[in-house]
């Protein structure tokens, strides 16, 4: 009996391999079969387009995301600030580690992917206005800022803009989270 | 006689076309030839690889943003505030029109590329350093923040990221502008 969960897994492993080590361009049906030591027929089977599979990679990033900033809450204690709660998640959305780095570069792929065909946008849109919604929800929360809405939209661009400037050198982990600090200091009100 | 100007420009415009209608994955001497309507060997003569073509096409972005800066600059009068300076530059980095659309795919594509080649990111440092250094004594001038590097930092990465938000369909360019201008009154002081 073939297990097909731990098929599906293993393949989208080896896809998150090649989109983090080679760059979108390697994302390609035969690459990925190679990657993870299955046929070509095999990743067709579960993936029947480049698309399908770019669209698993950036739900799978989304995911882990999702899963560390779960584990990190019981650390917040019972009543955190709203602060504590966007830095949470925040960090972990930055390259700051191997397994977020590997991350930032499949959705930097996805992003560059999306800008040129429209139509896999749609769950980037998704995942942004859920982003923003929480981020507005805790700025409100914070009463630092007069318009929470824009500074959902800046802080989110902030982040996503900082996390692009790591991955390609432009600033280092330190400047990036002393950066992040103080913005959040300026919408949120220190710690 | 062959204008070697002319006819390295030709596949540069090739290459800047490919890139943001088709994305990265598509540029390559093969690709670039077919649209510039010129021989592979042609191409080669001119980029011997697809770091060499990648590489031209971010400076080519980056001087056709710098000549469009220099031709704004005029209009800003004798004695322009930083807020007025920062402004003209940033707002010709946003994907705010077709043009501008443009250049902002060939980033980005140039971006995700980088992040998978460290090798391709020293130009990238080396236009970060110049953009943070001018942001930043413009942020000093207008005295309104207490560290103006970090305020530099800060604004250059929320610029990048409003963008490649824009590119995405994560955000209009309505509210990219009215974010940026935000942003621009707490570092720079209202117009």
């Amino acid at each position: 009996m073939v297990d097909h969960q731990a098929q599906r897994a293993r393949i989208a492993d080896a896809l998150m391999r090649v989109a983090a080590d080679r760059g979108l361009e390697a994302v390609s049906v035969r690459h990925v079969a190679a990657e993870a030591g299955v046929s070509t027929g095999m990743v067709q089977h579960y993936f029947r387009t480049k698309d399908a599979m770019m669209a698993f990679a950036l739900d799978m990033v989304s995911r882990n995301a999702e899963a560390r900033i779960a584990a990190d809450a019981p650390s917040l204690g019972a009543n955190p600030t709203p602060r504590a709660l966007v830095r949470t998640l925040l960090v972990q959305i930055l390259p700051l580690d191997e397994t977020r780095t590997r991350e930032a570069k499949v959705t930097l792929a996805f992003l560059a992917y999306a800008a040129v065909r429209p139509e896999a946008g749609a769950r980037l849109h998704e995942i942004a206005t859920g982003m923003r919604a929480f981020l507005a929800a805790q700025i409100r929360a914070a009463a630092a800022v007069a318009d929470p809405e824009t500074a959902a939209t800046a802080l989110f661009a902030l982040v996503d803009g900082l996390g692009m400037h790591m991955l390609t050198g432009q600033c280092s982990p330190e400047a990036a989270l002393a950066t992040l600090d103080a913005h959040l200091d300026s919408v949120l009100g220190r710690p």
